[in-house]
């Protein structure tokens, strides 16, 4: 077999580099209404918890900083534009040492809203978006799927479309 | 009635100020064991969250910036010097527009673990310290009130006395 130059073995690891940091960019695809898994999630702060007893979950929900100030200020309806909101949820499972506490197991999918009344007008001034599993892999099969997200939403929509209600943080 | 001259009025003033300011910056009492409440919690990051089926409440777990570094790295065995844990509780209630999610009503207490080996050694490492109630009303009737704390937690004397266990937050 012909032996590489080190100039090719330069330019190949250079292209997988490359590669590979464009990977991890683009690690988390945009859902198909053109959102993207927003930047520093994991770090945002929270406004409120909830579990539901129908389908064995329960969750967190965090806001960037405009729907932080705003739940904190009681400033939600409606909430400001440019308010996000994000839900973490999980399945539940058993604590191993504590009977009667259920805590997060698998990861089942991440959600936002963000709000922004001219651009999302026809899903009621709410851009949803959503991403299964931990592969985050995102849900609906067109840019018609948050109509889907509205017909629930649309029970809260004295709330602004919002179900969640900002929990006292002290 | 005789008239206060200026000079007194704004003494008045200035020392009402004072009281107001020193009663703001002492708004949330130490616990007998001499834990401060933590400056900034409300906008710490998430760890975790679970609820309790005993006694009807729900909780989401942050820490301080060591604390969701090992957390978010794996290195919770033992925590590092200096992690700080916090619960904030609530009592469950019912969502008035989904009947299956519980949500967080009444604030029911704060809590945190703070890791330090040598200055807690006497309770497995950690200073615990709660504080009740919207009002922040510290637990305890004397500096000995952790042993309490220690009685359950030596339940997971092989997770370093923690019940949290870090969720998968994407």
């Amino acid at each position: 077999m012909k032996k590489i130059s080190p100039y090719y073995k330069h330019l190949f690891i250079a292209l997988l580099s490359i590669i590979v940091v464009s990977a991890e960019a683009n690690e988390v695809k945009s859902t198909p209404n053109n959102i993207k898994y927003p930047v520093g999630l994991k770090n945002w702060r929270v406004i409120a918890t909830s579990y539901r007893t129908d389908n064995n979950t329960q969750r967190v929900i965090l806001g960037n900083s405009i729907a932080v100030k705003a739940a904190r200020n009681g400033s939600t309806n409606p909430w400001p534009k440019g308010s996000i909101l994000a839900k973490l949820v999980w399945k539940n499972t058993d604590h191993p040492a504590w009977n009667s506490a259920r805590i997060p197991g698998d990861f089942v999918h991440s959600e936002i809203m963000i709000k922004d009344a001219s651009k999302y007008k026809s899903t009621g001034g709410w851009g949803y978006a959503r991403w299964k599993g931990e592969q985050l892999q995102p849900y609906g099969k067109d840019a018609s799927f948050p109509q889907e997200c509205l017909a629930c939403h649309s029970q809260v929509k004295k709330t602004d479309f919002v179900f969640t209600i900002p929990a006292k943080i002290l």
